[in-house]
């Protein structure tokens, strides 16, 4: 067991500091495809109040491309995480320390915030659309339907990261977007899909409204927790010590 | 061959209860998916009786995407059926037990009940849409259509699962998701391509209607014991008895 | 060099009657997805004389999704041609032989003329929707735009099956589907994206309309023969006897 | 050290040829499809001056998939860069020589003439569509979005050809595709979402407007350049020389 000390001494590292800006730049990758193609949307759509299927699909689709390609481009790296939830879940599962996860959670919100504020400079007229619930919903049930999709997406995450899963492995951060991208489906004129507190903080500071941003946090992370403690216990339970030491999705991977 | 006794103790084991868990939990990830996503396209559309293309795209989507995920989770623990209509076809082939293949029917019925419901009272005021089939067609018509679907469907998890492809295993459950968005494509405003038991109960109770419940039974347990004759006798036929022992379909991974 | 009656007696084994299935069912599938999922798009937007951007996606989704698991299934019995272009190309490029050809091209017409009959008899009113050019575009110039799409296609299918790519293989099936995909967004409104002459005879056979029919065997035919002459001789010559051994997408597999 | 005329010399070999017409017939199929998709939707839009989502997601689909393939049959040969961006990316990574780089541009500028000037001439009456901003943005802010996205690209490509990575390779094409996609949602009505100065220039040259190709040119070749000093220096740095020799994405492959 590390002391306080040494824990905070291994998040300083140069290996450490390059899983940050991986994570920086993931989550910036991915939010900037996820905020633009709603915003795109939008613009294409100017007469109606919301849109419709055609740019619902134009959002899921982007989410799942992007967030495939943010997760890869990562994975050996950071592990890929692009999500605060998805990095609670592997705090609760023990996968990652707590200091190097702070770092990661400041890495993914600076990462959506800058993406957010580059598309509202220079797309110059319009606003960043902001992840909110319509009048007949209530929060609870936001928080629950976003926290039941990050369960989803979490046990994608673990699945995916299963180094006794083998040669599946391969397509782990592909499965991960489609995930994500199911979702958004499922959810748009619900919740908006985000299953990412980074990405409703990012779109809430620089759209200016944290209005419903409690619901896109609270439901994810405990949606994220739950996930990690069923994969490692329920379903997927280590058998050998051996199989506890996990692969590509924990914390430093150089 | 074992006796009755045994079969029932193999299928109360902890390695048997974890692949319940494992389709539950797929089956209500892929019905959460592909009935939010009905559910969404209806909600952006009010004005019109049925969805138009758009809609179309997004629920196949969501089901290709959704079921690609939903096996593949499950793939190394419960073989990744996530259908009842697949495990009869298991059935049929002689991969998996009756008893066994009971209790993943329940499971299947279970996470697509729950999902369902989930997605009812949390929404408030949308209702889940129940599969159906337009007035003009013949409920034989349409079973003939999920059955030939659902055959598509079921022979595809069989070459997935063949070990005696290699490496385009790797690929499997994506091709498993692919093959059934496609149908969903080819006959959403004719059956609304189901081909799968447990996704059309599951709506049907809490949409409250089992008008054309039988269809969605019939014909994609007929397609799917067709499936697992053909690929195992006609296209496929085991050539030594290693061939015979198959792969990741089968029943239970750990 | 094997005589004539060699070669016939090659083609009526039970391994090459197993790849005559395989075809069938392949171009089953992929017909009836591609113009299930135009009867789909039409049936919803009826007030149209033309599908709109949002049927044309539907339509090329459903070809991809659909080729790249009819490729899938058959790839490692018959090669997984699903198209008479593709068995041409082939036997230009000397990798599979005449007779066996000619038995190919039946399994795939009759796959596509019974995907399109069940289709039309199932739906009732719908008819099948049938390939056709503008009346501003030339047959000339529908053929060449067909020409130089089946050439990509072609191209890829060689690409996608030569062994020197290592484990760029396994991703092959997934590749041909979307490069289909591709091209049918790309052609839509001018040709309707066929690049397969199996297709466009049994939507024609069962559509009741030969007229342009030409186009879509002269066009794809020639592209194909191009397409396996550029990529055996120009871009990727064998350098070794062994290089010129090819791998899946040759004849039959087992 | 090679000196120039050794350099040149390395450039005009029967290998470097085979490069050439590997990037030119994969950016001829990249483009046709990217340019052919938003010829389909504008067609299908006519009454419309912009497309609308559906449009969007048509074009977006299309260059996504028909980029994974574009990169996925040279990638052996080439390299798979189908964009000067990439390839002047390459060149400030140290990855392939000046010389060759210049002939890799002129194919891919070429591939992307020939598959405009196709489209225009075969389908009589469609203009090709041109890249170009809105009223209301400034070519400084599309540059720069442009910038953005080609970062995000190459930093892909980078990731994608890292042997370092293993097993994960075998889906980098399709990733690269993904991300270009993604962008091009993010990025429609606002500057198009080129990332490719050959593209744009083909288009410019055939649809008849250079207005702003400046744009297209330098936003892409800045954020090219700066993915690949990222990449390789700060992100994920080389730690032994046998790291630095990189895999399928350098230069020439055979």
């Amino acid at each position: 067991m590390a002391s306080l000390r040494d824990r905070f001494e291994h998040a300083i590292t140069p290996a450490a500091f390059r899983s940050y800006v991986a994570e920086f730049l993931s989550t910036f990758f991915f939010v900037f495809a996820a905020t633009g193609s709603a915003m795109s949307s939008r613009k294409m759509t100017p007469e109606a109040m919301m849109i419709d299927p055609s740019g619902l699909v134009a959002t899921a689709v982007a989410t799942a491309f992007a967030l495939s390609v943010a997760v890869y481009v990562a994975v050996n790296v950071s592990g890929g995480h692009v999500n605060p939830a998805v990095t609670f879940g592997m705090v609760v599962g023990g996968h990652i320390s707590i200091p190097l996860a702070i770092f990661y959670w400041i890495s993914q919100m600076l990462g959506s915030v800058i993406a957010c504020l580059l598309l509202k400079l220079m797309t110059v007229t319009e606003n960043v659309p902001v992840h909110s619930i319509p009048d007949e919903m209530t929060g609870f049930g936001a928080a629950i339907l976003e926290g039941a999709m990050t369960f989803a997406l979490v046990y994608t995450v673990y699945a995916a990261g299963d180094p006794r899963r083998g040669a599946f492995g391969t397509i782990g951060p592909l499965v991960i977007g489609l995930m994500a991208g199911a979702n958004v489906l499922a959810s748009g004129p619900f919740t908006g899909g985000s299953m990412n507190p980074a990405y409703s903080f990012g779109s809430g500071m620089v759209g200016g409204s944290f209005k419903n941003q409690a619901v896109y946090w609270i439901g994810p992370l405990i949606g994220a927790g739950v996930a990690g403690i069923v994969y490692d216990n329920v379903v997927f339970p280590a058998q050998t010590p051996e199989d506890a030491v996990r692969g590509v999705t924990d914390g430093i991977g150089v």
